[in-house]
């Protein structure tokens, strides 16, 4: 049994013993096996000092309002200092920050200032306390609106504030243009990153 | 003011009037910008056929037990199919079904057999009435456990019962490899469709 370990806040997910089936396909242990994933920077105000985490359990949900989660395990430093702020910034990555990013999910803001250490600059959000990560190009500023309990994870429900993008990835029309940067995807099989590839359609 | 009008599930997302920042980042509207997202098609037993609804609102979110989350507009025809059925499959598309994900993604089940006029085979599910879809790499079969009301969609959280990967994308030791297959992503500030490109890390 090979267990996969990753520097993001899903420390279970492994493929073990599995049936295969009758057909091309073996069936495998359940598991949050959903592929690619985003990664994203949540960066939080604390009583010492803002603290950054790494996580790739987080999706948009709902349009209107706008609605993101996250999922994050209670015992993470971070669960207090989110659950006690009330509010945090989504900051998305690319690919120039992935050092930042893996050293944001594998060590705790107990012993690190991942800010300085992680090569991250704080920059005043909008709307919230918590600072933006400046290196990041796209910055969401959101507020809790429920927290529910589903086992090893709570799942932070959250309204979309406001948001910000770097200048450097737009196009001429003020549009997001992928190819001003790189983007990268987690993927919780393998434990990899992979970068964005070329426009599909 | 540009509407970009996608082929998931999420039409409310655009890039209205910014306010410019006083550094290199714009303001934006508030919305659920976060990218990349993964993109799944959600297949469900219905009284006359089966149906598939494509989704970017989708994610991992708990590990224990494996619990995952899409968001739905309660208009679409799936929405009370996936409320009734209780249980579905996530199905991972990869690049060779990029044009079926289109269809079943902008045509309504009321309409249209998505299985037959997308290019999709039905394929028994083990623990599930939904068919999984045999095209698509992973198969994650799902039962609601909650559905949290959030505005314009609802939030099923859902618990993965089993799950399925082809023998195609595995390596020689079992384990997942991604340069087996063209796994893509969707990004809703464009509506664009992007490739994997290569392993970062």
């Amino acid at each position: 049994m090979s267990r996969i370990r990753a520097a993001v806040d899903d420390p279970d997910i492994f493929l073990t013993e599995y049936v295969p089936s009758n057909g091309m396909k073996r069936e495998i242990n359940p598991g949050t096996v959903m592929v690619p994933c985003p990664v994203v920077l949540l960066s939080v105000d604390g009583p010492d000092r803002p603290n950054i985490i790494t996580l790739s359990w987080a999706a948009n949900v709902c349009s209107k309002p706008p609605t993101m989660v996250v999922g994050i395990r209670p015992e993470r430093h971070s669960y207090n200092l989110v659950k006690n702020a009330g509010e945090y910034v989504l900051n998305i990555p690319s690919a120039e920050q992935i050092e930042g990013t893996v050293f944001a999910g594998s060590k705790s803001g107990r012993d690190f200032d991942k800010f300085s250490e992680g090569g991250f600059t704080p920059e005043p959000a909008s709307e919230i306390k918590a600072p933006m990560i400046k290196e990041c190009p796209i910055n969401i500023e959101c507020r809790t609106r429920e927290i529910v309990p589903l086992g090893a994870h709570d799942l932070f429900i959250a309204e979309v504030v406001t948001a910000h993008i770097d200048e450097s990835v737009l196009d001429e029309n003020g549009r997001f243009d992928a190819s001003k940067t790189t983007l990268f995807t987690y993927l919780p099989l393998n434990g990899q990153y992979w970068t964005l590839g070329k426009k599909l359609r």
